[in-house]
């Protein structure tokens, strides 16, 4: 898919210039997500200006913000509050920026979205207080919502985020990890924060528990789908159209699926192997890396669990009553499965 | 002061060998200062051991619990409740201890209360995810007592204080700062928490709101002197009794009052400048302002706006109707005041 029609199945170019988003097809939703971003630009307002503009960059650099939308959307199977649901939802963006910032200081990461990380152009004092400083207004945000329960949720998640970061750590360099393992990582890492996105929406507007827990299943399957095409694209992409250089996993001894697949299901492990073991290990070797595990099936083999994962959430879907609503949450499944970034 | 008596001030020598806290004197204190030490070590498990590794070396360095001492204490003068003041205070203690853990990297420390720091030990990976790990344990414990609204304390003084960060952070190696722009950033960095631990004490156990303010602000007010009196054992101090090296903050540029004093106010400022702008700055040099920042009156003028902050806590003690809780608070004062750690 060339990169044109990425544009147009994210951000819809306008004649004047300006972009319209994926929401703007559907209109209650579009109207909420401009709402949501009005939230996001009020709240990382602050008096400190450097953290202002370390947050202002990373969301000015736009991203999908599919986790709000997740929210809104999974919100309208109910009674939607738009009071309610719109600083939610704000909040769980923000989350995941603070998430970001703080992954970046640990990845030495350079690009985000195609701009230079907070870390890269601040440092790492801002970058750490930043991250901070997005988690608080997050929790703050969602405790002016709900009153207690839904920040039970936000915390029980960071927590949950929080070990599934230092499970990848720990696995740094590790190239043992089984499929299974790896997607227990990746549901920490992606998943979770995607069904809680959809669960607290449906629950806030009060939908039926049953609905909920699909919506959340839903979201957990669409999650899992994302993070794997994440690490192929790091593989497969190039690094104008991710906004980040690919390969950067590898290099950093984060170890994905298609790069698992090959070192332990193929004849090609051993040559992985014995590049990983050179002294000086470069973006060069990476190159060779990537090429090998094109030739031995592992992004066919990450594709297809893609593909299963989309199945799966769109599983969930076909177990609730129909919703005008669902078609928007198919619509989104057909977005991820052909994004390039 | 030797050193023998700055233990009996904070802790009590047991014959046994095991240390007794300064609360020991205070039975009820104690009591539910033990609670908390379980809650502490309850909620810093976790099946991610290499954070639960973390949190535990710096839970297990000890430290004074000031923070949550002030909980419990501030609200005994209304109806207590023990199953919501623990939680509570092992909230305020762990949200600290993020803190402190957060500081760390950014401070490039290598010790803390006598320790390793936990970035020097397991790397800055391991120290960015325990921070954020018991912040959101902190967010966590504080849902399950308040339903929102002390959340909603809570998250704004994380805001806080990291707006207070990285002020000083953005005025590093500026030693043009002001007395009150530097009183403003540790009002931000220290006092506001002590605040907030009186405050929220003394809130969920109702207490009138004449009391409530005036014991947020004798917290307020014991926090500035505290944070004097750890700005003044930087320079005074000796590394083992302290912890951690002395004449840190000059090293990485966090000029502090004694300092800033020194350069702004007297004959001696000019020479510490000369110092300053030697290339290839080392602890040596330090050494040498130290010992010009001692003969300038920088340590007395910092000890008297200690003595002033400690006569305001006692002031705002001293507006409030008689209470048996009162004379642990001016004891407090005393033990802070004498302190050499």
């Amino acid at each position: 898919m060339p990169m044109t029609d990425l544009r147009s199945s994210i951000n819809v170019q306008h004649e004047e210039g300006d972009e319209l988003s994926f929401w703007s097809k559907y209109p209650n939703v579009q109207k909420e997500m401009d709402k949501v971003e009005d939230v996001l630009e009020k709240t990382v307002k602050t008096r400190r200006k450097i953290v202002e503009e370390a947050s202002m960059d990373l969301l000015k650099a736009g991203g999908k913000r599919i986790r709000p939308a997740l929210t809104i959307i999974c919100a309208q199977y109910g009674n939607y509050d738009s009071s309610k649901i719109v600083p939610l939802a704000a909040a769980l963006e923000l989350f995941h920026m603070a998430t970001l910032i703080h992954d970046d200081i640990i990845d030495n990461a350079k690009k985000r979205r195609g701009i230079e990380t907070a870390q890269s152009k601040y440092g790492k004092d801002v970058a750490v207080y930043t991250g901070d400083y997005l988690f608080s207004k997050a929790f703050l945000l969602a405790a002016t919502v709900n009153h207690g329960e839904k920040i039970l949720h936000l915390s029980r998640f960071v927590k949950a985020i929080c070990e599934g970061e230092i499970e990848q750590h720990v696995s740094k360099y590790n190239y043992h990890t089984s499929a299974s393992t790896y997607l227990k990582r990746i549901k920490y890492k992606t998943a979770l924060l995607f069904g809680l996105c959809c669960q607290v929406g449906a629950e806030i507007s009060e939908c039926d528990p049953y609905i909920i827990r699909n919506l959340r299943k839903y979201g957990m399957a669409l999650g899992t789908a994302f993070q794997l095409k994440d690490d192929l694209l790091d593989v497969t992409g190039n690094d104008e159209t991710v906004g980040k250089p690919t390969g950067n996993d590898i290099l950093e001894g984060v170890y994905t699926l298609p790069f698992l697949y090959t070192i332990q299901n193929t004849a090609y492990g051993q040559e992985v192997l014995n590049i990983l073991k050179r002294h000086h290990f470069t973006k060069k070797d990476v190159t060779e890396i990537i090429h090998i595990i094109k030739q031995s099936g592992g992004i066919q083999y990450t594709k297809n669990l893609e593909d299963r994962y989309y199945d799966k959430a769109v599983s969930s879907l076909k177990r609730i009553p129909d919703h005008e609503c669902t078609h928007i949450l198919l619509d989104l499944i057909e977005m991820m499965r052909h994004r390039m970034s």
